[in-house]
């Protein structure tokens, strides 16, 4: 990159934090050890591994450790995708004889394109709605899930709007049926406070390179007394749960990642949602025609959808990038889509405004100045880009 | 630790090549986009993971591109376990009808532990058995291979033994079945020449800390033509074969290992053949009692199992463990059980030789004089053991 970048786009993946570096470059070409080996060499690493997954429960409040310490309800995954298809395939099997999932229309593609499959191999899948501030039908939810409810799961934050959802309510409507609940959690985890033992959750998965770990490493909690079925079959690794060696770099990358976050919630909170605040005043004040989308009152503090009437999203995302802005237009799971994406549609947004969202998602990274230059270099791209948009003309 | 380790063990996992490491540290926290980002930041990312996908495909033969210049038959795992499932769970969707899957009596967890799971789900398998020299019973496998038959799963070499199978003569016979093959090559990748086009291979995983790139990534080569259908259902990413974000780094990673490992596969093959070479010579001329285990004419050169008669191979494992000798008595992956290896019991080794079983598996990194080092510590290590073993008085 020719210029300084303002990264904008924290919900798609974070920087890796420097301290959590640090803690991961002795186990590449001194620590290279494999945890499993019978010599000390080896062996000592698996302490260290000990001590991340200690931080990770911590982070989520499972307080549970077993008589040798070990946080076991805490099982290492390679992303939040694998956490998310494990929960569900594990929730089934420990629910023989009950063939629904109830999940809702706006989760991540990790959910919904298993939750596809499934209906391929002869579950049912309910998708329960969302109102045009993204918020869950939670009458439809109540009436659908029922004693053919094997599980349901419903993600914490939505990804592209911040929404929250009420996932200990939900909890309790699964509980209360029998079923079993599991939460992608990918986007909350590290924003705003999670406690796996207050709400009574039942799975729940993180994905590392949200909360400024490395990509390709993720955790998936499993309530003790959950039966849990592995997903991946190899060796004894992970007690059994989950099949191949332990990617050690990462696992202690990820420790130190929910160490910081659990550290600093409340501060960066505070702090990312001042900035949001400041972007969307700036935004919104400055041009006509935007939209702020989703649960304003309930929302991660870091996230920030907004529609421009009239133009496309990609759009003002290309000339934003020419100013070494980084933002999206919706997931970058679902980037290359031409059709609004399925959030929006599910919230029910005028096709015309969907087309032209864009996500700013920050991180305790971001500084007021980056968000004053946002705001100052949008409203010519956005006046700019309306002077030559059919719809714009419409829409006055 | 307190003394250089002398590591013997590079068969469970291996130390990442500083060329490697140096070759990730740009995208932890300076070029850390998400690939499937619009902007520029992220997109460029994108453009190295093609990169290291061609390396990787050199290292295999593949030679294939598409027209986008992409090796699009590798599809980048989080492990070798997580490509062995895949490929053996997309060659039974790519064979619907066929219900048999034959493998070998000596496969990895991975390959083994799945193949109980899918026996527990309803399909036929067969385990085909090896001779004492770990050689692969080929009219066992020839008979077991039949019109039912979806998959033929074998192992490029043994992890414990380093035994080579006749790859290229089994993806024939799978061929002429109308079956498809399936090849564990996490152990032969970057220490033997691999051609999957010349040895007619459909499906084929690797992993990277097996070749000094680090844990948690891995590949799975696909033949172009073959129907592949993915093991985790979430993102687009992988052209739709693979959910979840890119693990970057460690793709990166394991794309220069497997340029490296390509450039120097002759000549560490060699010298390490001739360090092996040494060590059997001087452990066995100066201990009396031992067997050196597998196909002495079809070996990895990276790898010795040796038997000990009359003492268990963890004691050894022990007393080297005190000198910082590293090494193991059979998979990382299996420790922890009391029994003989699977691999040793396949083979019919007697019972008190199997039990003091130990591999000792090189990496460019070793050197003369630890291999010396080894051969001299090894010998009172062994007299002493032998001194108390009840086994070794009745084998006299």
């Amino acid at each position: 990159m020719e210029q300084p970048v303002i990264y904008l786009d924290n919900n798609a993946t974070t920087r890796v934090a420097p301290e959590v570096l640090e803690a991961m470059l002795p186990y590449f070409c001194e620590r290279y050890g494999n945890p499993s080996s019978i010599h000390t060499f080896g062996g000592s690493v698996a302490d260290d591994i000990e001590q991340a997954r200690c931080r990770v429960a911590d982070l989520l409040g499972a307080s549970f450790r077993d008589r040798d310490g070990i946080a076991s309800e805490i099982i290492f995954t390679s992303c939040g995708t694998e956490g998310d298809n494990a929960a569900i395939n594990a929730a089934f099997n420990a629910r023989p004889g009950r063939n629904k999932l109830v999940t809702t229309a706006v989760e991540h593609p990790a959910v919904l394109a298993y939750a596809k499959e499934l209906e391929r191999l002869g579950r049912e899948v309910v998708l329960v709605p969302v109102d045009g501030r993204g918020r869950l039908d939670m009458d439809f939810l109540k009436a659908a899930v029922d004693e053919n409810t094997a599980v349901v799961s419903a993600m914490w934050a939505n990804n592209e709007t911040g929404t929250v959802f009420p996932v200990g309510e939900i909890a309790k409507i699964a509980h209360a049926a029998g079923a079993l609940f599991h939460t992608d959690a990918v986007q909350a985890a590290g924003k705003v406070p999670v406690d796996v033992e207050a709400l009574e959750i039942d799975f729940l998965s993180i994905s590392g390179h949200k909360l400024h770990a490395p990509k390709g490493v993720g955790a998936l909690y499993v309530r003790r007394g959950v039966r849990f079925s592995r997903l991946l079959f190899g060796g004894h690794q992970e007690k059994g749960r989950r099949g191949g060696t332990e990617n050690v770099t990462s696992v202690i990358g990820l420790g130190k990642a929910c160490e910081m976050a659990l550290a600093s919630l409340e501060k960066d909170a505070a702090r990312l949602a001042e900035l949001r605040g400041r972007l969307e005043e700036k935004i919104t004040s400055a041009i006509p025609g935007t939209h702020v989308n989703g649960d304003l009152e309930n929302r991660l503090p870091n996230t920030s959808s907004i529609s421009f009437d009239g133009i496309e999203g990609e759009s003002i995302l290309m000339m934003l990038n020419m100013y070494g802005i980084c933002a999206s237009s919706g997931s970058a799971c679902t980037t290359g889509s031409l059709e609004p994406s399925h959030v929006m549609r599910a919230m029910g947004i005028p096709y015309t405004s969907a087309h032209g969202t864009v996500r700013f998602s920050l991180s305790c990274y971001n500084t007021a100045e980056e968000i004053d230059k946002v705001a100052e270099v949008l409203p010519p791209i956005i006046a700019r880009l309306r002077s030559i948009s059919p719809f714009w003309e419409e829409n006055k």
